[in-house]
């Protein structure tokens, strides 16, 4: 098994960031820089086309970090963050953009890929976890949560349903056609984001997948808005579950 | 017009609750026990059945106090909470009550009084805000919410629609039929809540209510469960909002 090696550590604003690899896989750990050891995990799971560190992974993890006490980590999915592109992964780049440039669906594309690199990903990110409870500051009896929008989602669906220490998930905004079965699986709670009028990803798909997963308690959060424009008070929405589902207080309204 | 007339005072927990008429109508106002002054207003739409004080309301209303510093007022609904009923009332809660005994559709009964209840509510709920307002420490400035479902919400759209005054709403668990086309004129920031698994109101037509909202901010939240399941972490989603739209700081997660 790869051990987690650190390669790069700063510190703001009460947050410690520490890049690490666990064999080829790139990834970050956001931790309290101070405060009580032993604190629950999230798994962040970035976009497509972006990293670890995209601002969205950055602004996430300030706030569970800070709003929680949780350590989050993200890795770079597959051919992501300066990781190597396979032949494979350059085909589809190439084939998205010119489904984009000649205003075709670019849907189908993104669902077929994203489920390619789902294959590779899980794997990396379940050695990640392995090497990542070995840390004493988080162990291996903690709750771990996952928190994936878009390509996040569809890494993070396969990825919850394989494996049983991850007890409470955050997805959203993606397709139903290549997840739904396994969201059956899925027994844990899920908060789903989705987009009302999102462009590229019709109605009646996201409701299908939020509607496969098998979990008891599910919630829906569907904001107006087209496929980029998730707002802001989401990542709000999702320290909440977490902090409840994960154990530590927030300080909300009594 | 009628003024607003105190009955009875009591305050714990750090909340004043007063009781008071406007007329006809018997009302409850929950403020902050000690605090500035002048504070924005919610008003609450009580459920089919119940009443000014139910404990749902009660809840709420400490929620909106003690986490905003709100004013939060609600009203008994005609026929309801000991304010006399109609011969149309007597008809129609007998029509509810046999349908239920029956195992029928209790749904389009429902819909239909509500409506009429709504005709005789509204003009109510505004003759209260205008009393309201002018109590010194509520005034004319503020902005004002609405935050009711079930029957609150069957009031409330057509309140809203009616009353430039209300800034931001939150409703739901509600048909469709009776309100969409009133829904269309309403343009403020909305939260939505329905129940993915309401046995009563088809999941379609709860759908084609969100929908119908003209506002740019909507959300809806679709929680796996029945009609009478609808978690409680909404209550706390929807002081959220408020704090957002009418201008409080909620402590939460940076």
């Amino acid at each position: 098994m790869d051990s987690l090696r650190f390669t790069a550590k700063a510190s703001s604003d009460g947050v410690t960031e520490r890049d690490f690899t666990v064999g080829e896989v790139t990834g970050v750990l956001w931790s309290p820089a101070s405060g009580p050891g032993r604190a629950p995990l999230v798994l962040m799971g970035h976009g497509g086309g972006t990293h670890k560190k995209a601002p969205a992974m950055a602004g996430r993890a300030h706030r569970l970090v800070t709003g929680c006490g949780f350590h989050v980590a993200v890795i770079d999915a597959p051919g992501h963050g300066g990781r190597p592109r396979t032949a494979h992964d350059e085909r589809e780049v190439a084939a998205m953009r010119r489904a984009t440039a000649a205003g075709e669906p670019v849907g189908p594309i993104v669902v077929r890929y994203n489920a390619h690199l789902a294959e590779r990903a899980v794997p990396e990110w379940r050695a990640t976890l392995d090497a990542l409870q070995e840390l004493p500051e988080i162990g291996t009896e903690g709750p771990v949560g996952y928190f994936g929008l878009n390509m996040g989602t569809a890494i993070g669906v396969p990825l919850t349903a394989a494996d049983p220490r991850i007890t409470a998930a955050v997805f959203g905004v993606f397709w139903h056609e290549s997840l739904a079965e396994t969201a059956k699986r899925i027994t844990i709670p899920v908060e789903f984001v989705l987009q009302w009028d999102d462009e590229h990803i019709p109605r009646p798909s996201g409701m299908a997948l939020f509607d496969a997963f098998a979990s008891e308690e599910k919630t829906l959060h569907a904001n107006a808005g087209r496929h980029k424009e998730v707002p802001r008070f989401e990542a709000d929405s999702a320290v909440r579950f977490f902090a409840r589902h994960l154990g530590r207080a927030v300080p909300t309204p009594a």
